[in-house]
């Protein structure tokens, strides 16, 4: 398929690829095209959770990820897996707690934190959410052929590789530099 | 490359894929990636606008939504192109009027509503940042080799098609039903 023949298929309802010009990079392209199905997707399953469990997204995920783990994350676990900032999470999980659907639990061998968990009412209830969740997925997702499905599954692991060694490359020149300047207290006394 | 290669390539870093047992569909493992992959560019984006220019995403891409369309946009027009609801764009608008980045100008033909518009402080401050924009989305996507962007781009595209096609679909028969037996007031004195 060449270029000109995804963009035919893909034009119709406006949306945030309405603001390309002719000009712009494909980089771009490929971006605003990423965002719009994640965006259409995400929309589609935000309005399901609300119609149907009254309940929200970021609410979803955090049960997902503590269903995965049920020994329990610490906050800052949980703020990396759910790719969010820590303030967020605290008034979510105090809203569940409140619920019944999550507890904190002390870590026995760190006093001043917790993990936080599934109860076993919020493990009835996740279970539940996770079953409808899927089948709305593979719902839409499964518009595309298997293979395809796989071959996008693929290339997205591929850019995530890309993005995350690009996170981890050491900083620029100027930054490194300044880091090697700065003498640590304990070496000038060592 | 299977499915397993891409996986191991993907690893490392926990995410949203964290969440994800043995037994889950590969239309699951596809969102959760698709997902992630947005979060990442999307947070590198975010970060940037607000250390270089002083700024949000959701104003970024309103303003570029209206450089695009140089004769403005009413708020229904914008809001489907940026594919949110209305408040935040009202509230965002209001903000941007009030710096001078954005105007309301009547529609000769419409007394009721109003289009919005850069001016021209707007549209100078927006090509800078577009500008470095760019070229940050190159730097992350150039990543994958020009290939692979296109063959990703073609893919999603094909998705997209699948999504919007499944929303303009017919309602389920139970929801038609209702609407033809409710007769219009109107058909009734006809």
């Amino acid at each position: 398929m060449t270029p000109r023949d995804s963009d035919t298929l893909a034009r119709g309802v406006p949306d945030l690829e309405s603001r390309l010009h002719e000009t712009h990079h494909e980089t771009l392209r490929l971006w605003l095209r990423l965002l719009t199905c994640t965006l259409l997707i995400e929309s589609n399953v935000r309005t399901r959770l609300r119609g149907q469990f009254k309940t929200t997204l970021p609410r979803f995920d955090l049960m997902a990820q503590l269903e995965r783990n049920p020994r329990g994350l610490r906050m800052g676990e949980l703020s990396r897996r759910l790719m969010v900032t820590g303030g967020n999470i605290t008034g979510i999980t105090d809203q569940l707690v409140a619920e019944g659907l999550v507890e904190r639990q002390p870590i026995p061998e760190d006093r001043r934190a917790y993990a936080v968990c599934l109860t076993s009412k919020g493990k009835r209830q996740f279970d539940l959410m996770a079953q409808a969740h899927e089948q709305w997925i593979e719902e839409m997702l499964g518009a595309l052929p298997a293979v395809e499905r796989r071959r996008l599954h693929g290339l997205l692991g591929r850019l995530k590789s890309g993005l995350n060694e690009r996170k981890s490359e050491p900083p620029p020149r100027s930054a490194r530099k300044r880091v090697v300047e700065r003498r640590l207290p304990r070496e000038k006394h060592a």
